[in-house]
């Protein structure tokens, strides 16, 4: 067995199953393992910003990593973006990170550069493999320190991969888990909250069912407010789920919605805080003099302490708060945000998977499909745009048996839109629906808010922000990747072209003409 | 003024002429500021990865650095790919940064990064800006970091941008120039030389007409061979140029290449060595006991070295051996490398450029150009995929009055296809060329090469260098882009369609389809 074969079944034996990947010389002997080992779906991408999306994707939806297969610096550069929103959405991922062999670092070929530089600053752990002796120990460590929400990398040089292995695989380890929250802290969260006339729990990363219910008995006992994270990790909702509030984006709505806060319990989200910083903005969201107190942070667990919390609270018994099922009318008309996520609301089909990159035009769609059918909501956790096309091939792979429905901008699409060809070639159930509106709207929208040049573009500005010259056909683009496409612009179209997505399994993409949000 | 428009100001009096832009929030001020200080073109590119690469492509043509505008540490991490080929390539860049303001920071608001470790692990010059007093000054010191062949990043917070900067603007500098090469190195490389059986000089960086016609003279001089490296930066050859040979990409074959070379004189480039390892191939290329000489880093200027080499050996009249014009007919029959290649050659305009990330298919482009129509040819210095069609954006950017030609493989074209947008939106005058096998055919060839499975890749290896499965139509995806594209199959039709692209100024896509390269 030589050191990559070892690598491949010691991930394996841990549990890990997918590689997204988009491999170079360097890993040939990885790819050539694959048919050694048994256990390992190779999944291939076009660009390695797919890989380490679908690689969020994928985890946020099996509660365990895949690993990514990148081809040396520059491979996890085009990786970078996608493992940012990963971290923040503390997401566990495992990168495999292919080197030149290690005698021939010295020669600094032209693939050479600083390979740890660049990986320390995305890894929460950086493993260097040195040896094929050492490479399986090295893999079981770092499936372990990527659980259960890190970036773990570790570095294979060709050599590591190609000579044999000699030691024996290590022992299989149970996966690590979140650190439960103390009694202490159940008790000083239950009397802050008994005693607060104005609290508020502010709740972040995945918030499942159970979560919400529990949530909402303790909001039940206490009379506390329940608030998500503006960009959660993952949220079940719509018919069946607890009544949650959202934090808005904007600051200036953000601090509105916390003015009367007196109390704000954090649960697996950090204190909120403002997207960027806007001149005479504060940055800091909840008003002078609220009691900020950290029920559990992202590497604690979040759902045992609900459950003791209800229990502190003797709230077992109290129904929680539920959405019923309520679906909008399929829309006629324009062909708009508030359409389009009328449309989605009646349209979503039971269990699906939304993935939220929609920009200005996605932001109705949250709200408008609260009481759709029980499904999952994920968003961009670190701002890093380009997430939305390959987390949805993750989703789908984690999920085969669940529609993923895709909201993606049309801006943020272009960051990668080899996307499309993956979700072709392994015929994931994903329907995208692209929101063109031909603009940097929330540039737009920034633009005028961070008060540059009194929030009027000149004419070089205003072009920066235009993205409609030359316009976009994205059905021709689909067309290109071998997908089939259809462009939308009117309600009626929309909603026709969304129901037979949604009914037909497979790959699809609907090019929806909306107009900008206006502004002001 | 404030801090965007004193930086914007400085970089123009210091002739930085061109914005290659993907903004954010956090650059809106920068954005506005174009419009407020004239002589900054801004160049919308829809992904990072593209203004990174045309600012390399931009610079390796007009001989100074534009900068490219970044969206925090994601976009950044966007461009890291092919910012490597600018610094393997020793080609110039500044990246302006833009970051939260500094007092925002401490937040770590989503889009929070470790900037600094991910910058300083792509830059040669790393400058944090930390107030509009001193952003002009840094500027200044950042167009000087970078001149003449480094990368500069500078790190603009929001604040730094908005606030006013009372600071007069800083003198206007000289760009920094290469390092002359001391006369006694000149002495001893000419006494190598001449007393070598079998000297070579191997020659990287820009290899222009003037400096090919001084070693053209050494050579005759010496009898000494003239190589240029696998992948230079720039090469102006055609018609006129000096006869120069050039180290194959194979380790192999590059060591046979070398094999009677006894002394080998570095003239801007680093010792040959191979682009990757292969169980049982060697490193290092030249053979057992041959003198190496640096004559020249990459730091120096070989030009002058070259001029100084000359009169020192006493051959200023000596002719050089040139390349005459000799275009092949145009090919016919079935299109394959060969008649690709056969046709290019025939149809380069006069004072054409010639971008080069052709793979396996372009390998043939090379050779068969040599007597064509002066030209310049640009390579893949970092072994980073996805620079051709960047680096085209940035050459037409810089020379508009010359044609610009990008053979650009399919598999690497979808690491940057973004690029198409610019193209059409900027009008360039660019000719893609994509030679289409519908594989990673390179990676076949280098499968075989690792001896990865007794090089016989199994099915799931097998399917990881197979990118038809969908197969990918450029014309598609190009008028998605609003490019006028068309697909050729047969010799005929692709001379024809070349021949009209030549012709016809503006932006144009061939979908050349091709067999792969038969190996072994």
């Amino acid at each position: 067995m030589n050191g990559a074969e070892s690598l491949i079944k010691t991930l394996v034996n841990n549990g890990v199953e997918v590689c997204f990947s988009n491999p170079g010389t360097s890993e040939m002997h990885f790819v050539a393992a694959l048919d050694e080992v048994d256990g390992m779906r190779g999944v291939l991408a076009l660009f390695e910003g797919v890989a380490s999306g679908a690689a969020d994707g994928y985890a946020r939806m099996a509660g365990k990593p895949a690993v990514t297969l990148l081809h040396l610096g520059p491979g996890l550069g085009n990786a970078w973006a996608n493992l940012h929103n990963a971290r923040k959405g503390n997401v566990p991922v495992i990168n495999i990170i292919g080197d030149h062999a290690t005698y021939h670092l010295q020669y600094d070929a032209p693939l050479t550069s600083d390979l740890k530089g660049i990986a320390s600053s995305i890894s929460d752990t950086l493993i260097q493999s040195q040896s094929s002796a050492e490479i399986a120990d090295d893999a079981a460590a770092a499936v372990a320190a990527a659980s259960p929400n890190n970036v773990a990398s570790l570095v294979l040089p060709a050599d590591v991969s190609w000579s044999d292995n000699p030691s024996p695989l290590p022992e299989v380890r149970a996966p690590n888990t979140l650190t439960p929250v103390s009694p202490e802290k159940i008790k000083e969260a239950a009397n802050l909250l008994s005693k607060s006339d104005a609290g508020m729990i502010f709740v972040g990363g995945y918030i499942s069912t159970e979560l919400g219910h529990q949530l909402s008995r303790i909001s039940q006992a206490t009379g506390c407010r329940i608030c998500v994270e503006t960009f959660p990790t993952r949220i079940s909702r719509g018919a069946g789920s607890a009544k949650v509030e959202k934090l808005p984006y904007l600051a200036e709505m953000a601090i509105d919605h916390l003015k009367e806060v007196d109390t704000l319990v954090l649960l697996g989200a950090p204190a909120p805080v403002s997207f960027f910083a806007y001149p005479n903005v504060p940055s800091v969201l909840q008003p002078d003099g609220c009691t900020i107190y950290e029920l559990a942070n992202t590497d604690e667990d979040s759902l045992a302490a609900a459950h003791a919390l209800v229990a502190e609270l003797d709230a077992e018994t109290v129904e929680p708060a539920l959405n019923g099922e309520q679906l909008p009318e399929l829309p006629t008309g324009d062909l708009d945000a508030m359409t389009l996520a009328q449309a989605l609301a009646a349209l979503i089909p039971d269990n699906a998977i939304i993935v939220d990159e929609g920009a200005t035009t996605g932001l109705a769609c949250y709200p408008f499909s609260e009481q759709a059918k029980p499904h999952d909501w994920m968003t961009l956790t670190g701002g890093s745009i380009g997430y939305g096309l390959p987390c949805a091939v993750g989703a789908a792979v984690a999920c085969p048996d669940r529609k993923v429905i895709c909201l993606e901008g049309d801006g943020s699409a272009m960051y990668t839109i080899q996307a499309l060809w993956t979700m072709v070639r392994e015929q994931l159930d994903v329907t995208v629906v692209i929101c063109n509106n031909s603009k940097y709207n929330i540039l737009e929208l920034e633009f005028a808010r961070t008060g540059a040049r009194g929030g009027k573009p000149g004419k070089k500005a205003a072009s920066m922000m235009d993205i409609g010259n030359p316009s976009m056909d994205f059905v021709a683009m689909a067309r290109g990747f071998g997908m089939q496409a259809s462009r939308a612009t009117t309600a009626e179209e929309f909603s026709t072209q969304l129901a037979e997505a949604i009914q037909t399994e497979g790959p699809r993409l609907i090019d929806a003409v909306v107009p900008c949000l206006q502004l002001g």
